[in-house]
């Protein structure tokens, strides 16, 4: 087996200050104060401007073989499983591959139609990205969010390659990608513009 | 007179984590630890790396009829004005036009060669503003920075264009750009990449 066989990839949704996720998640509104108009609505609404740019997003998620995920962006349930929460998505979600929850609290794998299964992963971040790894095979692996997630891979140097969606507003308040990771030398790979979003990936020098 | 003549914009190198400057400025040193590899030189790099590049820069500094500043960015000098600091750029400052410096220290103008005169202001951000945009007449007002004086422009709601460019890197530490300013509506008006930096203009809606 070589070393490090998938590249660690990170797409994410930012305000121009910085902020991936704002306050008040609950389970009836898991972008916080309105699905629309609130802060998830906004970061995100740049997928679904047109069927082309959802059609992108579904290909872009077919070249990643395995997802990480924090457990808030899971789901609301903090502490035990204390029930069978899978996902915010339905019965069928868009990922099709394992998805590697980190958690605090052992669960049996959780799968789901469409090829998708959450595992949950209760020994740190480096074991779900081995596990992910072995996983993906020849795909991307992606740490899916959501930004202490995020924050935690990049300050473990273990992300490769940061694709930011820059949306044009400021939040102010929330969780803030880099958070507490030391300096990072980034090389510019690409950056270009639709009408209402920027996209820049960035590869991750050190 | 008619109200708002002058556009105010303001032009900003920020890296990827939102700073517009990171800590040590001292007079030896105005971008901190070291002028190339330090925080100021990486933040203004781009600027420098072609004549074209150069050009530029000079030829949209051209644009602009006056320009405002804080004291930090005009100078190290702290407190009364205990001598003749005529700023950091030589006796033929880049500027050509007025330059309104804000202080609490009462200071008689300072003409530079070039047209540069730099006026010293005590009545705060508004009486600036209205002087330069006096001044201007139909070219742009340019708040110059630091970011600490863009933040206060910024909450104030007196920006109408923001055009940042962001610089491949994290900083960690600084003067963020829009700490402390209320959330903000924008709209992306231009986005472009060049190899090193990308260019966001964004009109400020509220």
């Amino acid at each position: 087996m070589t070393e490090r066989p998938s590249k660690v990839i990170c797409d994410l949704s930012v305000s121009v200050d910085g902020y991936a996720a704002g306050l008040d998640q609950t389970e009836q509104r898991p972008f916080g104060d309105d699905a629309s108009d609130g802060w998830g609505g906004r970061l995100h609404a740049w997928m679904f401007e047109t069927p082309e740019r959802r059609q992108a997003e579904l290909d872009r998620l077919a070249t990643v073989g395995a997802f990480i995920m924090g457990r808030n962006m899971f789901g609301p349930v903090r502490g035990a499983w204390d029930r069978q929460w899978k996902g915010w998505w339905g019965d069928d979600p868009p990922y099709h591959t394992p998805v590697f929850v980190l958690t605090h609290h052992p669960r049996s794998p959780q799968p789901m139609d469409g090829g998708t299964t959450f595992h949950f992963v209760t020994d740190g971040i480096e074991s779900a990205l081995r596990q992910a790894r072995a996983a993906a095979g020849d795909r991307y692996v992606s740490v899916h969010g959501g930004a202490t997630t995020v924050n935690q891979y990049l300050a473990a140097g273990l992300i490769d390659e940061l694709r930011l969606h820059i949306v044009p507003f400021t939040l102010g308040v929330g969780t803030r990608l880099f958070a507490g990771v030391p300096p990072l030398d980034l090389e510019q790979v690409e950056s270009r513009a639709a009408e209402s979003v920027t996209h820049v990936t960035y590869r991750v020098l050190r």
